[in-house]
C-alpha cells in the first residue's frame, strides 16, 4: 500500500515498551538519530514489533512542526 | 523553551514552497534522509525560513505511525 | 506495508479537488457513508488518485473523537 | 454544536476498554465496518459511554491518510 | 453533542481569512489571549463563520504540547 | 527555539497525573480557563513538570476544531 503521508522514514527498532494500553517504540533512522512513536499495545502485537525489526516511521506533513 | 514532544530532529532546510495559505518545507535530517513539513505561510514569514537554515523538526510521539 | 494505525477503512474515491497546495478527496466507505481527506497535491499526483479508485482511509485511533 | 471537522460518522459502540489513563472505544459505522477511537478515561466517564450507545466518530479531514 | 475532546474553549471570532482550500480563523479566548484555527473553506461556509460569532475551540488533549 | 505552531499559550500548571505511560497535565490559561494536555510520562520527567510551573501550551492551527 502506497500512502498519501509525505514522510515514510525507514529505520530499525531499538526498543519497545508497553504500558497498560499504549506502547512506546524507539526507531533508529540514522546513526545517532532516533524517533519515538506512541502506538496501541494492540498494534505492537498485530505487527509483531520487536527490537531489531526493519520498519518505517510514517508521518503526515502537517504533523511536522518547525523549530528555529 | 524545552518541549514535551518526544522528537526534536535537527536538520537543514532544502526547500520552502508557499501556497495560498499553507507552505511546504523540506528538511534534510541526514544525508539522503529528508522530511516534509506543512505549515502556515505566516509561520514561514515569522521564523524567516529560507533554504540552508539550521532548524528542527518537532514531532509528537503519537503522530508517528509504524509501518512494517 | 502493515500499519500501526488502528483504522484502515476501504472505500472508493467519489471526488478529488485540488487547491494551491492542499487537495480534498472524498471516499465512499459504504452506501451513503462518505469520509473527506485533506492531503497534499503532491500526494494526489504520486498516488495517481482519481474518481473510482479503490483506496483506504487510514486513521490513527487518537484522531477519532467521540461525540454523543 | 456544529463542528468544523468535515467527518461526523454516526455509529454504535461495540466495546469500551479502559487502561490506566487512556481508553479504547470501538464503533460500528456500518455492518462489518468498525472504527477504533483512543480517548481519555475521563471522557468515557463524562459522556457515560457504554456498549450499544449511539454516538458519532468526529474526524478532521487532515487526519485521514489515503492508502492505495 | 457532547465531545470526548477534553478542551472546549469558548471564544469570539476576531478574523476569518480564506485561502484556496484552507481558511484561518482567529478566536479571542480571553482579553489578549487569541488562538488560531486552520479549517477548510467548506467548514467556514457550512458554519457561516464571521467576525463576532461566539464559537468554541475544540482541542484534543494529545494535541496540546507543553513548552517550558 | 521559535516554533511554526501558531499557538503558544502561556499558563500555569494546576495538576499533573501520571498513568502507566501517558500523563495528563492541566494548565490555567486565564482565570477560570483551563486546558488539558496528554503527554508521555517521560516528558513530565524531562521537563520536571510540577504544579505551579509557568509553561506554555503549544498547539498547531490545524488541531483547533471550531464548534458553533
Amino acid at each position: 500500500m502506497k500512502l498519501s503521508a509525505r514522510n515514510i522514514l525507514p529505520g530499525k527498532i531499538l526498543a519497545v515498551t508497553k504500558g497498560s494500553t499504549t506502547a512506546h517504540v524507539i526507531l533508529e533512522l540514522a546513526p545517532g538519530l532516533t524517533i519515538t512513536s506512541s502506538i496501541t499495545n494492540e498494534a505492537v502485537d498485530d505487527l509483531g514489533l520487536k527490537v531489531g525489526d526493519a520498519v518505517s516511521a510514517v508521518i503526515k506533513a502537517p504533523d511536522v512542526i518547525i523549530g528555529k
